[in-house]
């Protein structure tokens, strides 16, 4: 077969392809190496963070890896081997009870081995002839959710690359939908705890300045919106979150749809982290209202334990879904749809699009609405428990909401508000640094202040549901260490 | 540790995490479990891609999987197994030398077990301290591929979800660009090649109506951008493309590029096919141009053999991706930043982002540049030994381009224009009905015909490497023999 030189050759015995039996033979065998060079990452590490900081940490990537693109390749099995134990060494591990960050989820083993099936089989979701179960499957996995959020059988769900893209796409539908019934130019409402991508959004649609409703407290005023939108002289659309990044908080939801419908605006809700408290029984009613939604952002790469990425924007009528149309002779042509292949390419912005809902489908299966509703409850339970812990050795300055906490150490009770944010972040820098432990901060007005002031705070997102109070106390006892000492330094300086 | 009675404790054996040792164990046995899968989907498809058409592949996968969401799950092995030989079965299978329609490229083993990796790690590339390793990873990857572009240090990459959003991030760049500059609203001039996604991409951004360039011929002409450029009162962006999807074909990027320049507008090339024919000492001339561009959307998805996405966009000028800057206090605090800790938001529209850079790191790493290279080289060979067998046997009506190959069967020649139409789309999909092959179509400007009159033609994309004459005379044969049988058929009816 080969057609070249000696050099040249080596790649032949390298590029094996993943698809037939050859190649899966190959798949198995580099599947072996990678979990290897990644239980020695780990190993390496020692720890839910690698130490050091930036500097080092992309000091020591480089003395192991450069140059990143030799003349010459090292072969598959050395490369994958080197380059996969590095980066694990030098990874976070969301599993680690002491990586509590982020609405970063530690993801089911499942689900990344599904993931794995989704690479070898490569399916592309813009067109039939290149996804052929796997387009079947997405709808299929689309219409139940879709079911789930609205309670009806009218709606369908997009996959999409997260909370990000899900409300870009539900504010483009929503502007395409009012140019066609009621032109003009659309205005976003939304409150001023909603998360950066809603304003991003109307940015990159080029959509007029945004409407910003300030929250007294910490959650959109239905008054205000209702003011806000008597004010408004054009079609609108509002945006209301549930589950806020810093705090978890929900808004009113069934408020916020009337006062929507009222004023014929379009309801979207950015349920990225709470729309999956759907799956608790005990839960769900905190999402009381959703149902009335025109859209819904929800994430089963937050609570769904999914490897990114799993984003998901359901829509409650489904037919909406063709102002995203577009032709493209070679992937949807007439006669090709009129023989009956789907036309699949309003089914999202991108062209070429990897099968997320394989790893998704596999999941369902293997644990049920049940498995899923209890793995919430864990979660949601354990973040109760943690917090009244903190109540009683820390500062709690609000209940926790889903599974978010926030708080501070004691030991900067004394200080003034601006040392205090600044040994709170230092504190949790000096964690990170050391690779003790991923926290997160986050920075609100201060309660019972009066004007623009503010302070930061520690913040535990918790999605691990095997993550209690057990594991956590030497967690927060060494924070609390580390923050009486930053505390006594910034009090000498 | 089970605090639940024994119907919940059932997730708990099952909702095993990835990242850590019992993690890894598990990532182990399902790992193979899901090859296993993927061999006995692979021995019961037996060919290119599944039998019966939608209705059938929709109807067997129903049987088999249906409820998608039970309420009690089958747990994660039985789940996984279930699910990936379903979808493996029905999956068509890129590797073959029959599945050669689209840009679909298909994947090295490796790199779909790179991707394992990435799944079972899940770094989050919007924060350092949720993607340590993989962020710095990527920022060496990118001015890497940026100097390959360019040929000078200054750019940077971005890593997208592929060729339609780098389009659409490249025309946001170029809006916000001449904002700050000389505001008013953007044109976007192109060629009626210039793939769908960058119309969808000015429809997204809410730009004026695009100015579309009729080809003469197939590609872009210089003397028309000059006139059309003459014409518009304002800002432009201009869009040229480096391997179009139809014909492969690559329009004079050096007299586009100088064009652009002398109206002062920003110059982009979708370089998403076209654009590692870099990789090739004996191909990259073909680019010639491509070095002053602004910006350059290339996909290693293509050339480059990546599970999906492995999309990229260039920019010439490192400095412009500050027009992407967003602030979020949970992401990229102005403290954590002068601490050293990298503010990485303005790196996509995106912001939870998954590193698809590990698989291209460790394809880089194992096959060097000269791996790479001869693989672009092997297929654009194969390709043009391909298309001199089709000339000698078929109808070749064009030359071929990059890896791209158009043609029709000699049954059609006798065939009125609509009719021969008919016979070569029925012919593809009898064909992909059959599982006996996946073919493309086109459907271009008739060549010495007046007005608008187009015609379908059936097309080959050669990215697998291993894919030659040889093995492409069997399936010529049965195309050939097919179309004569529905020419047959129609020319009875």
């Amino acid at each position: 077969m080969a057609r070249y030189g000696t050099e040249e050759s080596s790649w032949e015995s390298n590029a094996v392809l993943s698809g037939d039996t050859v190649g899966l033979t190959e798949v198995r065998k580099l599947s072996e190496v990678a979990v290897s060079a990644m239980e020695s990452g780990e190993n390496e590490r020692g720890g839910p963070a690698p130490s050091g900081g930036p500097a080092l940490v992309a000091q020591r990537f480089d003395e192991r890896l450069a140059p990143y693109l030799p003349e010459v390749g090292v072969g598959g099995e050395a490369a994958l081997s080197q380059m996969v134990s590095a980066v694990s060494s030098g990874s976070v591990n969301p599993a680690d009870p002491s990586c509590i960050a982020h609405l970063h989820a530690p993801p089911l083993a499942m689900a990344a081995v599904a993931d794995l099936a989704a690479s070898v089989l490569n399916p592309s979701l813009d067109s039939w002839d290149q996804a052929p179960s796997t387009s079947h499957l997405e709808q299929r996995i689309g219409r139940l959710i879709a079911d789930l959020a609205f309670g009806h059988e009218h709606g369908d769900t997009l996959m999409t690359t997260g909370g990000t893209e899900s409300n870009l796409v539900a504010l483009l539908l929503a502007r395409e939908h009012f140019e066609r019934i009621r032109p003009g130019s659309m205005r976003l409402v939304c409150a001023d705890n909603a998360h950066h991508s809603v304003a991003r959004a109307a940015w990159i649609l080029g959509l007029s300045e945004p409407v910003i409703l300030p929250t007294d407290g910490r959650t959109l005023q239905p008054e205000a919106l209702d003011r806000a939108l008597d004010r408004i002289d054009g079609p609108a659309v509002v945006v209301a979150t549930a589950g806020t990044t810093d705090t978890g908080d929900i808004d009113p939801l069934r408020e916020a749809a009337r006062t929507a419908r009222k004023h014929s605006a379009w309801f979207h809700v950015d349920a990225a982290y709470g729309g999956f408290l759907l799956f608790s029984e005990r839960y769900r009613d905190c999402l009381e209202g959703l149902h009335e939604a025109d859209s819904v952002t929800m994430d089963l790469h937050k609570f769904g334990w999914q490897p990114l990425a799993a984003g998901l924007l359901c829509v409650s009528d489904r037919r909406r879904l063709r102002l995203l149309d577009v032709r493209a002779d070679y992937l949807n042509a007439d006669d090709d749809t009129e023989a009956g292949f789907p036309d699949l390419l309003h089914r999202s912005i991108r062209t070429s699009r990897r099968p997320d809902v394989l790893k998704v489908a596999v999941t369902f299966r293997a644990l049920g609405r049940s498995g899923l509703g209890a793995m919430v409850d864990r979660c949601c339970d354990n973040t109760l428990e943690i917090a009244e812990h903190i109540r009683a050795k820390m500062d709690l300055p609000f209940e926790p909401n889903i599974s978010t906490v926030l708080f501070r150490p004691s030991a900067v009770r004394s200080l003034s508000p601006a040392t205090a944010d600044h040994v709170v972040s230092e504190t949790r820098r000096i964690l990170l640094e050391r690779g003790r432990a991923v926290i997160g901060r986050a920075t609100l007005p201060a309660k019972q202040s009066a004007g623009t002031a503010t302070r930061t705070y520690l913040k535990f997102t918790v999605l691990n549901p095997w993550t209690d109070t057990t594991r956590l106390v030497p967690l927060l006892d060494e924070i609390e260490d580390v923050a009486s000492s930053v505390s006594e330094r910034v009090r000498k300086e």
